[in-house]
């Protein structure tokens, strides 16, 4: 009797190529023929699972947004019992920073994506949606639920991770700009007046 | 007698092809073909100016990081006779953003390039000194020459310019933005508390 094929275990063996070229080629170098290369398999096989460029970045974006959305599941879990909303809001938005190794490769993966999305506005329309939700659910973390005000911390975050793929902060100092910025908006320190 | 050949304008003519593709489709198409294409001219006279891709994403950034400047000090040169700093720092920082539609070509080809340099660190390292460079100069016109706050209000700005980009603010949202960043940095209203 021939083996049967496990389509799932053939699909995540090639969705796990295709991660790991758009992480360390850029998303640029995702083709069928490298994806199946770095995958150990025939361009036919990858093509029977992904058909065109375009299927493979959107999967590309939603393996980085579901990673992205536990990453911060576990980090505000860690938390503990009865944590204050400051403390909350921190933690997720820390856990949006590409502070580690994985996190990096997955930020590296959505900035090129929205490279894409930059010309293609279409294929940017879940993004969009997470962002609106994203700042929604800011806003009721803070002292009052001001969306400007949820808007202007995720601009900053969203720069501030931009600046660490960039290599223009170190992590600490990537944090530090984080709770400084918090610190003005819960007013906790003086502006920067002599 | 045979014309004599134009170098400056030939480079010029693939160099404008070179950032409608790039502008149009993200730089991941910039190509010899399909800017030989674009510009109606070979591959290889397209080769012959830009031997390799990088070469192409090189020049790319250089035009784009040239017209930034050349928006940033127009604008400046606008403000009239002895504008205030924080009125020096507001034009300043919305010039950097995205607002028209020569600017916004020149964002989307900014971000496909930081896209690529993300996995190519070396080839960041142009940006990276400009990043430093502008952040000292924020900080010379905040009230106090804080590097951090500079910073913070910088990586704010790039990350609304990346919102403009992917479509997730208006340019009234993106100034007001910024403009409660900057009241908060100055101390001109109360914080988001109760």
């Amino acid at each position: 009797m021939p083996k049967r094929v496990d389509h799932r275990e053939r699909r995540t063996l090639i969705a796990d190529a295709l991660m790991r070229v758009a992480a360390e080629q850029g998303l640029e170098a995702v083709s069928l023929r490298h994806v199946a290369t770095a995958a150990g398999v025939s361009a036919g096989m990858v093509q029977h699972y992904f058909s065109t460029k375009d299927e493979m970045m959107a999967f590309a974006i939603d393996v980085v947004r579901e990673r992205g959305q536990a990453r911060v599941a576990e980090a505000m879990a860690a938390l503990g019992a009865d944590p204050s909303p400051r403390s909350q809001l921190r933690t997720m938005l820390a856990a949006l920073l590409p502070l580690d190794e994985p996190a990096g490769n997955d930020g590296r993966v959505a900035l090129a994506f929205l490279a894409y999305t930059a010309v293609r506005p279409e294929a940017g329309a879940g993004l969009r949606a997470d962002t609106a939700e994203l700042i929604r659910f800011i806003a009721g973390l803070l002292p009052t639920p001001d969306e400007d005000a949820a808007a202007g911390l995720l601009t900053l975050t969203e720069g501030v991770a931009l600046y660490l793929l960039a290599g223009n902060l170190t992590k600490d100092r990537a944090l530090r700009l984080l709770d400084t910025h918090m610190d003005l908006l819960y007013g906790t320190t003086s502006p920067t007046r002599p």
